[in-house]
């Protein structure tokens, strides 16, 4: 099914039996209202796609001085954030207090398989240590079997913990169908995510154009769309931004902007 | 360098200067006393051997029917115990119960850079919902580092969290150097873990004999070695146990267990 195939009605009917499906678990739906600031200009000039990007070292192997580099590039070419594993969390804080750059971490990572408990405290911590911003990833195993109440509970509950941040739910859409991923996107919408993202860089394939156009098109215009898994080089950021992507998780930020001033000396 | 030509004296040293690295940071050891009951028997009988194996699914997709039927395998060979993620502990402790085969849940998984509060919260977690054995992953950033008091504190925090049960350190030996993994084995045994474990089956590679067989000879004889990832055949099996494993971790655990028959009727 392409964007395009992909009617009102039909999103109407997804977002309604996922509702009645909830409804049977005795989850009565609030759905957030949209802040609409969540989605940031498509611009693609240089200080504009730095400010896409959440700049990205997930690897368990990460030392403090990467961590630390990884800091003063951000602040250097001023990235939405940096985006480091929870134990990192204290030190990129230190090192970014004043600068703009927020911190990002990353929640039930990469598996999505803790849980509901262990997501809360982990995202709670998280904050207390600085983290502005968290992407969580979605009770994948949950949402395939169609468990709707435990993966709207899980993110709601994750939501309710960290009410003054940012929250993104990474759906991992490399093991989703495409009718899987309408569903996780409604699912995190109905939570109150700030955010749709992509993939954790850790499971099969990473942000496609078609993912992203789909996941863009279900949330509409006030959730935001982060893209990531897989975006190495300009054309490659630009193609996500036009898919419909309003955030960009990439360990390759240096690159991308290096790429597009490259460019405009063309 | 081969465990032949690791002498005495080279691992004493590597005790006493990691226990150095440690009084440095104020961190006084009292190194625990070997219970010596963690070492099993290495006998390769149909029975013994099932006791060996911790039964695996950590995949994020499984569903409750898998691990409704990875519970029944359990039960029905004797596994020692089942290893599930840990949003998929209450309803195997459920299934489990009565049954002598264990809960075995993976904390700070598959990463180890998780904050060692969360890895903390999300142990205590993991018991009260029913698990008795307990994998954490090492924090593998600051052992490659050799921030000592890190990586044992990290340990240290889970052990005295998770006091009555059995704690397995997981080292993701594919980052990791033979020293590395000697001083990852030292560590963890200091801390007070019941078993050192090679890998996560989400890292690169998985258990090696050589590897196995440092790893037993650093932690000795009061302390379990357990294999893991990769291990998919008897032959396999085996060759973990000769080398010095007395727990193996594996997806396949049927699948041995019927090798080990099928050699029986010849």
């Amino acid at each position: 099914m392409s964007v395009k195939e992909m009617d009102h009605k039909w999103l109407e009917e997804q977002k309604e039996e996922i509702g009645l499906a909830l409804a049977r678990q005795g989850i009565r739906l609030v759905v957030p209202a949209g802040s609409g600031k969540k989605k940031e200009a498509t611009s693609t000039e240089d200080s504009a796609l730095a400010s896409f990007i959440d700049h990205t070292l997930l690897k368990p192997t990460a030392s403090q001085a990467q961590i630390a580099t990884l800091c003063e590039e951000a602040m250097h070419y001023q990235f939405a954030s940096v985006c480091v594993n929870p134990a990192h969390v204290p030190a990129a804080a230190r090192l970014l207090r004043g600068s703009g750059v927020k911190v990002c971490t990353v929640i039930g990572f990469p598996l999505g398989a803790t849980s509901t408990l262990t997501k809360v405290l982990e995202a709670r911590d998280a904050v207390a240590a600085g983290a502005e911003e968290i992407d969580m990833v979605v009770n994948i195993g949950g949402l395939l079997e169609k468990d709707y109440a435990r993966v709207y509970s899980d993110i709601k509950a994750v939501r309710d913990a960290v009410s003054g941040q940012i929250l993104k739910v990474i759906l991992e859409t490399g093991y989703l169908s495409k009718e899987q991923i309408v569903r996780g996107c409604i699912l995190a919408r109905m939570a109150g995510a700030d955010f749709v993202k992509t993939s954790t860089g850790f499971g099969p394939g990473g942000a496609t154009v078609e993912d992203v156009a789909l996941m863009r098109n279900v949330v509409g215009d006030d959730c935001g769309v982060k893209a990531s898994g897989g975006i190495r080089d300009l054309a490659t950021a630009l193609a996500m931004i036009k898919a419909g992507a309003n955030r960009l998780g990439a360990s390759s930020g240096v690159a991308i902007i290096e790429g597009l001033r490259g460019e405009a000396d063309y």
